[in-house]
């Protein structure tokens, strides 16, 4: 079982000191989802090795560039490398226009689908969902539509204890109402409590991403009780002005944010070009929210 | 006196084995002219310490991703940075569009002008000019409207011998006539050759950037003995006919242009991904043509 978060890029609009711009790849049992997709996506996906045919579904957050320059050149290629797999692509609507017409003047017609699921900013939405995840928008609060994504596993099956279906003769058939949490009924009539025969499943993994954003608390009966939280922290909280002003967040709003919504985990990112050295961002967030981390390229979040 | 190509990147489509997009950046004393934009452009900028605001002019060849795709990331940084300084871009006019449309999604109005000098792909024209020099297109061969760029000093003024003008007696105001090239005709009526009181300048320096194109013989008479010749070289020889099916040129193929072209040097890049390894298109390009070199990251070219 995996589930686990990597760090392509973390810096806010401009890419410096070696930073790229905002990207994550979340590996969902085996499973790739891509969010946001800044300038140099594709070359970071290459220098960690990801294949990119495993990538079939890309959210964008919003359309400030550092979310999604790289978006072009990483279709651009997975065309020229043959794909024929569908790609589903989740964001705001307008994103389909900047693609066509850069598609248009190309002239390339892609060997591959392009799924759109548009995202609506003011409304939360489930946009994606399978048999064991969903993915809901979260309302973010920028100078643009902007949304995040929750990624939640669906609750497990209880796990079938195999010592106690054979000591209860439990037939194959009830098997799977069992692993749903029902009670076994014996041919003699003879209730078998659920607990007796299962084990509880384990906890189901969330992960929210939230970038870009004013502080709003609005948003934390959605993230509570997440098992890792991403919040951007442009600015340390000398420059609160200057993050109320550019609809972005602090490190201490960040920690405070992930202690409110009693989230397991922060992971700190999009950090501002003004801090060449992104520890006090660390140190701040800390001081309200102990368990935090910096979202730095190549650093791999494992939730368990 | 600098007359300098500074590549940026030379890969062709995709950017693989740490290749850049195409991006080379010219310093023709000490004004800079960025000639293509590929994704990672202003990263590659950063790790070769060039200051954005010494940019003033952007050429873009063609609408193909790899030669323009960083170019969205390159202004809105320069925007964020403050730059207030006007932009040129020399360009095909779609590609006002594609930036309109994503400065508007972007609610992102630039802090400075951006002066578009549109291309026009069927006849070559002279695009820039200033008091030393020129810039004229190209007409490529490709599978979408695209042009090359001929940077181009103009003559330069013959300079003067400050003994002989001492021995002659010529007075200060003639100076300017002499070194356009004419006579001397001193108060008595005799006539000083030129040759007598000036030296010939030093010829005036040439290079002409070519991608992407296939092989055409037309574009010769213009390039034509010019001191630097970069000439796409996507295939080896033995991949000719995919050459030709995508409208590129193969190893091969450069280094007959440069010697039918009578050039000095050529640097051959915007090489497929299917080489690793790139020496092999170099050694094939020397067969013909002996002075050429591989167009390779960090690289500078000097002309003098």
């Amino acid at each position: 079982v995996v589930f686990e978060v990597l760090i392509l890029g973390s810096s806010s609009a401009t890419p410096i000191y070696q930073r790229h711009p905002s990207a994550q790849l979340l590996n969902i049992h085996e499973r790739f989802f891509l969010v946001d997709c800044g300038e140099g996506t594709q070359m970071q996906l290459n220098r960690y090795k990801i294949k990119y045919p495993r990538i079939h579904h890309i959210f964008i957050s919003h359309l400030h560039g550092d979310h999604y320059f790289g978006l072009m050149g990483l279709l651009s290629s997975m065309h020229l490398q043959g794909r024929t797999d569908e790609m589903h692509l989740y964001c705001p609507k307008e994103l389909q226009e900047i693609i066509d017409i850069q598609l248009k003047y190309s002239d390339t017609r892609l060997r591959f689908n392009l799924i759109y699921h548009f995202t609506d900013h003011e409304t939360s939405k489930t946009i994606f969902e399978d048999d064991d995840l969903t993915v809901e928008t979260i309302i973010l609060n920028h100078r643009i539509p902007c949304t995040g994504f929750l990624f939640r596993e669906k609750p497990k099956k209880r796990k079938l204890l195999r010592e106690k279906l054979e000591q209860y003769h439990v037939p194959r058939e009830q098997y799977s109402a069992l692993k749903s949490g029902q009670d076994y009924v014996n041919d003699r009539g003879v209730v078998i409590p659920n607990e007796k025969l299962t084990d509880d499943p384990k906890a189901p993994c969330s992960y929210a991403y939230c970038s870009d954003t004013m502080y709003d608390e609005r948003i934390i009966p959605q993230i509570k009780n997440v098992d890792l939280l991403y919040h951007e922290s442009t600015f340390l909280e000398d420059k609160a002005d200057r993050a109320k002003e550019t609809f972005h967040t602090t490190a201490r709003q960040a920690g405070l944010m992930a202690r409110k919504a009693e989230v397991k985990r922060l992971i700190i990112g999009h950090f501002s070009s003004r801090y060449k050295d992104i520890y006090p961002l660390l140190e701040e967030a800390k001081q309200v929210f102990p368990d935090t981390s910096l979202a730095q390229e190549g650093d791999k979040f494992i939730i368990e």
